[in-house]
């Protein structure tokens, strides 16, 4: 078993209009000192067996196809191999 | 300056029909063995300042209420200090 993590952010240069109002709500809730907000979206993928070079290959293409949108969204791909 | 991520994430019991959409379209593109998949939300939180405990404390009461909703979500709080 092991579990892939793909993180999926907007690009630096894309306004995250999300982002901006929960930096707002932290302020008017009292958390004072935040510059910087940003939204993203979190896929965790449970897989069976290893994950070899190839399979791991094969999930950096799907993840940039499928699970973000290459035109605003940058991704991470973090694999955790199960002890 | 810190770092905060929070990682936001349905709860085991409820059923996530965007993640088991992506787990459907991950075996038609050819990517098997994919027993489980979660789709959760991820915050990053750019702050000026060392977070002391009672400030990370702070982050915690807030997350817990602004960030997630706590009847069907599950979140996670990571700070990273900057060396």
């Amino acid at each position: 078993m092991a579990r892939v993590v793909v993180d999926v952010m907007l690009k630096p240069e894309i306004l995250d209009p999300q982002g901006r109002a929960v930096q707002g709500a932290l302020g008017r809730l009292g958390f004072t000192g935040v510059t910087d907000v940003r939204q993203g979206k979190q896929f965790v993928i449970e897989v069976e067996g290893e994950i070899t070079d190839e399979r791991r290959e094969q999930l950096h293409v799907i993840a940039g196809e499928l699970l973000c949108n290459p035109v605003i969204e940058d991704f991470i791909l973090i694999v955790e191999e199960d002890q």
